[in-house]
């Protein structure tokens, strides 16, 4: 049998996977770089339920993806706004390969976003490199921690 | 209220995420840039039912990701293995992205897999970049195309 050559019980793949749970956790993360913090506003935007935003939320608050901040409005009971911790925003390239992948291959080539450097402008993009530059996805090999080998 | 400023249907993270079904697909697509390519291989890897893989693999199909290529094993039936497409390679980046997140922030920095060059051996990484150089997360904003803005 042709065995991959790391048990999948140890890949970081499914770590990450797991410890977001769903591809829920990936939009509510979507909208908190959007600058969309608010319960009832990630709710209406996603059109959520409740019950799944709140576990959503507290799974994501508990792996220190992100924090809740207290805000109150006038009148109304203190109540929290969500924001990305930096653990958070380091999953900003999950969210810019997806959207990368479906600009290209789902909506044409002609994405609705652009992200940019917000003090230049410049256009910011994905890539995978060597310290020699950019590489094609075809020249990339895994290779697995001696430890952890199966074959 | 807040909206975030596209309307999340037009959203190419959705589309990507849509387009795949679930999280078990880009499971699939690991254990293809792994080198595991048969059917029964890639169930017993993943622990996976035959119903689940077979609905995934022709979605994957159907999407130009994978491709079937028949293979024969002397005195068997024929059957199909399947190989990431140019369009499937494409996808490599989620996989690093969700890799390098779960490297560090899941597995302390001491992540089972590397991904090298082929021919050079050196080490790979995913980066976000302008044609400056890398940029920090936290000074990335989104723009949405003009037609699309809702704000």
């Amino acid at each position: 049998m042709a065995a991959s050559p790391l048990d999948p019980n140890h890949c970081s793949i499914v770590a990450t996977l797991n410890a977001l749970g769903d591809t829920w956790s990936i939009l509510v993360l979507r909208e908190l770089f959007f600058g969309v913090h608010r319960f009832n506003d990630i709710r209406t935007e996603l059109g959520i339920s409740r019950s799944v935003l709140t576990d959503r939320l507290n799974r994501l608050v508990e792996l220190e993806v992100v924090r809740a901040v207290p805000y109150q409005e006038p009148g109304e009971r203190v109540r929290n706004e969500y924001r990305l911790t930096r653990r958070g925003a380091a999953l900003l390239p999950v969210m810019v390969s997806l959207m990368e992948w479906g600009d290209r291959h789902v909506n044409d080539g002609n994405g609705p976003v652009t992200l940019h450097d917000r003090e230049t402008g410049a256009k910011v993009r994905l890539e995978l490199r060597t310290d020699d530059g950019p590489i094609e996805p075809n020249r990339i090999v895994p290779q697995v921690r001696a430890d952890l080998a199966r074959i």
